[in-house]
C-alpha cells in the first residue's frame, strides 16, 4: 500500500491548499524591471518568494502540510530533518496551529538558524552532519513521539502548498508564457508545474539548477533518478537531490531544465539587488540565471521567475 | 525681487507636483514589518522610494521641475550641480522631455555614477571637487548654454515633487501619526513636512539626521542657520546642509529632529535589509534608526518612515 502522500497531489488537492493559505501565507508581491526585461528580451514577472514569512516559499508548503493534518494527528506533532528553510517554516507553522514540533538538525547547523527554529519553539535534536546519522536521528524521533514526519519535499502536501505561489503568479499575471522555478529536491518545482498544468492556459515550466547540482537535470536526461556525487554551488538550498515522486512529476511536466554555472549565478543574483532592491538568495537567482541565458526569451514573450527566498549571511557575500 | 523658485510651495502647487508625477514615476509601495514594530513600539509604514526609478526620491522631484518648466525653458535646456542620485534623476526627467541636460560633477566622482548621467544623454563637465570650483563652473555653464538651474533641494519645484512620496504614503494610509524622513539639504524632508501639513490630518513630522552631519539640528536649536564644519557619515545623501528655503520651512514645520550615530545607522541598515529583504543607503536607514530610538513608539501609534533611496556600493558595505 503507498503511504497517503506519495502520491502527485491532484488539482482538487492543489485547489484545497491555495485555500488553506489564503490569509495565512503572505501574498507576495509579483515585481517588474525593465533592465532584466530588457537584458532577457522578454517581459518578466518576479514571484517575491524573498518576501515570505521566515524569508522563503517554504512556509507556504508547510503551512498546507499542518493545516491538512488530522486534530490527532496534530496531538502527536511534527516531525522533520532540515538545517534550512524548512525547519524554520515547520516550526513557525506548527506554532501557529498550538502543534508541537520536533526538528533534526546537524550539529554543524549555523548558530544563527539553530537560534530561529529555537525561537519559534520547536524541539531540537543534534546529530552527526551525515545522511546516515540524520535519518536514524529522525527514525528514533519518531518512534519515541509519534509525531508525523513531514518531509521537507517529497510529501504531496507540501507540494501542493509550494504550488500556491504559482497559483497566486497566474491570478496576478495571467497570459504567461513560461514559469521557471529552481531545483533542488524538487519540492518547489514540483509545485508550479502542476500548478501551470492545471491553471496556466497552457504556460510552460522550465526548472533551472546549478550545473555544480545537476541531478534532476541528468535524471530527466537518462530517464533514471540520480543523485549528486558532489554537490558544488553557492545555491545551498539547491544541494539536494530529488526523490522518486518529485521525480515523477517534473519528468512528465517540465518541458526542460536548464543549468547554470557559479558565476552566471552570483552575477545574477547581484544583478537583481542592484537594479531591482531586493536581496535574493542564490537558490533563486538561479532561476534568474537561467533566464538570462537568452533562449527563454527568445522563445516566449511573458516569463514568470519564482524568487523562491531572500536568507542569505550578509557577513559571507559570495562577491567579496 | 525675488527668484520665482524661492518661496515654499503652495497647496496648489503640492497638488499640481502630484498630477504631474501621477503615472510618470512609480507609486513606491508601503511595505511593512512585524519585527520592526515590536522593536519600535508601533505599528510602522516604510514608503519604498528605494525602488523609485534612478533608485531615490530624487526622480520626483526633478521630473516636477522639468515637468513644469515653459516650452521656451525647455528649448535652452537644464543644468544642476551633483554628484549623486539628483545627476541621474534630473538627467532621466530631462531624456524624457527630450530636454537636454547640463550636469556639473566633481573629477572624483565614482564611475559608475558618471556612466549612468551620461547612459541617460546628460553633458557633464568635469570640476575640481570643491566649492567654489563647482559654483564656478556651474556659473559658467548657465552662462554659456543659456540653461535653467535646477537646484537640487534649494527650489520650490524639487520641493513639492519630494512631497508627492509623503502624499501617496498618507493616501495609502490615513490616519498615520507621526512620519519620519532623513535631512539632507532638506528637500525631502520639507516636501514631506508641507504634504503632512496639507493633507495630513493632524500628522506631525519628524527630521532624522546622522549625528556627524547635524547642520538642520543646530539651525532649527539656534534659529540661525548652520553649516557643517565637517560632514562625517556614512549617509553619503545626507552631507550637504540647509538652505534659506528648506531651513525657513523645517523650523516652522517640523516637530523636532533627532539625531542617531552612526553605529546606529549600520545596524538600522542592517536589520531592514535583513528583515525587508530589501536594500536601503545608509540615508534611509538613518530614518529607520530614529524611530528604533523609540521616543516615536512611545508618543504614537501609527508611524510612517520614508525610506529615501537603495542606491549602495555592494563592494563596500558597512559592516565588512
Amino acid at each position: 500500500m503507498e503511504a497517503p502522500n506519495s502520491a502527485p497531489p491532484s488539482r482538487a488537492d492543489l485547489v484545497a491548499a491555495r485555500e488553506r493559505v489564503r490569509g495565512n501565507v503572505h501574498q507576495t508581491p509579483v515585481l517588474t524591471c525593465r533592465t532584466l526585461d530588457q537584458m532577457a528580451g522578454a517581459r518578466l514577472f518576479f514571484k517575491a518568494e524573498n518576501f515570505q514569512k521566515v524569508g522563503a516559499f517554504k512556509y507556504r508548503g508547510a503551512f498546507n502540510a499542518v493545516s491538512s493534518l488530522a486534530p490527532e494527528e496534530r496531538s502527536r506533532g511534527v516531525v522533520t530533518q532540515s538545517s534550512g528553510n524548512h525547519a524554520q517554516a515547520l516550526a513557525l507553522a506548527a506554532r501557529e496551529y498550538g502543534v508541537k514540533a520536533f526538528i533534526v538538525m546537524p550539529d554543524n547547523a549555523p548558530a544563527v538558524k539553530v537560534a530561529a527554529v529555537r525561537g519559534y519553539g520547536a524541539e531540537i535534536t543534534f546529530c552527526r552532519a551525515t545522511p546516515e546519522a540524520r535519518d536514524e536521528a529522525t527514525g528514533l524521533l519518531l518512534a519515541s513521539t509519534g509525531g508525523v514526519l513531514i518531509h521537507p519535499f517529497d510529501d504531496a502536501r507540501i507540494i501542493a502548498g509550494q504550488s500556491t505561489a504559482t497559483q497566486e503568479l497566474l491570478e496576478a499575471e495571467p497570459g504567461l508564457d513560461l514559469v521557471v522555478a529552481p531545483v533542488g529536491g524538487g519540492g518547489l518545482c514540483s509545485g508550479t508545474a502542476l500548478a501551470a498544468r492545471d491553471f496556466g492556459d497552457g504556460a510552460k515550466v522550465w526548472g533551472a539548477e546549478p550545473a555544480g547540482a545537476d541531478d534532476a537535470y541528468r535524471s530527466l536526461a537518462t530517464g533514471v533518478l540520480q543523485k549528486n556525487q558532489r554537490a558544488e554551488t553557492i545555491a545551498d538550498g539547491l544541494r539536494t537531490h530529488l526523490c522518486p515522486l518529485t521525480f515523477s512529476i517534473l519528468r512528465h511536466e517540465l518541458e526542460q531544465i536548464v543549468t547554470v554555472e557559479e558565476d552566471e549565478i552570483v552575477a545574477a543574483m547581484r544583478l537583481v539587488w542592484e537594479r531591482m532592491k531586493i536581496l535574493i538568495e542564490p537558490s533563486a537567482a538561479v532561476a534568474v540565471a537561467a533566464v538570462l541565458r537568452g533562449e527563454a526569451g527568445r522563445r516566449h514573450a511573458k516569463i514568470g521567475i519564482i524568487l523562491s527566498g531572500g536568507n542569505v549571511d550578509l557577513d559571507h557575500l559570495p562577491w567579496k
